[in-house]
């Protein structure tokens, strides 16, 4: 993931532009989500308790899934040398451990200021809509190569 | 943190209603996040590479403040037992490892079947504004005593 990524300005970007990104959402990234978080509910975390409610197994913190168009958003499109500005989010379904993501990104407009505006939804593995809704992030003028970092590692203990 | 909470009903639910969290936010937690999300910007992960942008060091992703908002709506207010629906966020100000963050959820309204409509807000140390918007939930007719699951401890290596 240590890539180098050209950014794309505000001049360049155009509506229409989409990015496709799949994730696999394992039982750790619940676990690492719930850490980062400080999220304990039992419905993410507990079986036999998630067992008792109507999604009869461990669900992912919609929030996670947030997250991933956030990742997307910040390592695809728009890419590195944006700022996120705004996100709106509608959780339509649950995510299990062992489903398969499609996050979509599309520009949907250019605004005034360096803005533009961004489709942002979530789908399973089933073409389910998982998550919905826009965002907004500001653009810069110049491009510039980035070096992306290495993805921190982490284990559960 | 694996307390026993009793959750809130919809009919006991009141407008007004708050809680406020406090919480530090530690390199550890970015660092979880970016394994969690996949989110490897090194606006987020490598100093050298902030020094050179606006913010002059590592920010936190905007997503973990939001993150702190989803945990504090699963765990707090409405709590255990209310399914989270939508969120709007609108990033105001960076995150920096260090800072002592306050998010403050307020129920603003009781809704047709169920739903109510709440406040989020994020503030650090400064009581500057990070990170604000509204968010949505389904509130349980009965209420329950739910057993709080013990955080996972995640290292980075």
């Amino acid at each position: 993931m240590a890539e180098n990524i050209q950014t794309i300005t505000y001049g360049a970007i155009t509506v229409g532009q989409r990015a496709t990104i799949e994730r696999l959402v394992e039982e750790k990234d619940i676990l690492l989500f719930a850490a980062a978080s400080g999220d304990n509910n039992p419905v993410h975390l507990n079986p036999d308790f998630a067992a008792t409610t109507s999604f009869k197994k461990p669900i992912a913190h919609g929030m996670l899934s947030a997250s991933f168009i956030s990742a997307a958003m910040a390592c695809n499109l728009p890419g590195p040398g944006s700022i996120y500005l705004t996100q709106t989010l509608e959780f339509l379904r649950p995510v299990y451990a062992g489903d398969t993501l499609r996050i979509e990104i599309e520009v949907l407009e250019k605004l005034p200021k360096n803005k533009v505006r961004l489709s942002t939804k979530v789908f399973n593995q089933k073409n389910k809509r998982i998550l919905e809704g826009e965002a907004s992030a500001l653009l810069p003028n110049e491009s510039q190569l980035v070096k992306m970092s290495a993805l921190p590692q982490a284990t559960i203990s």
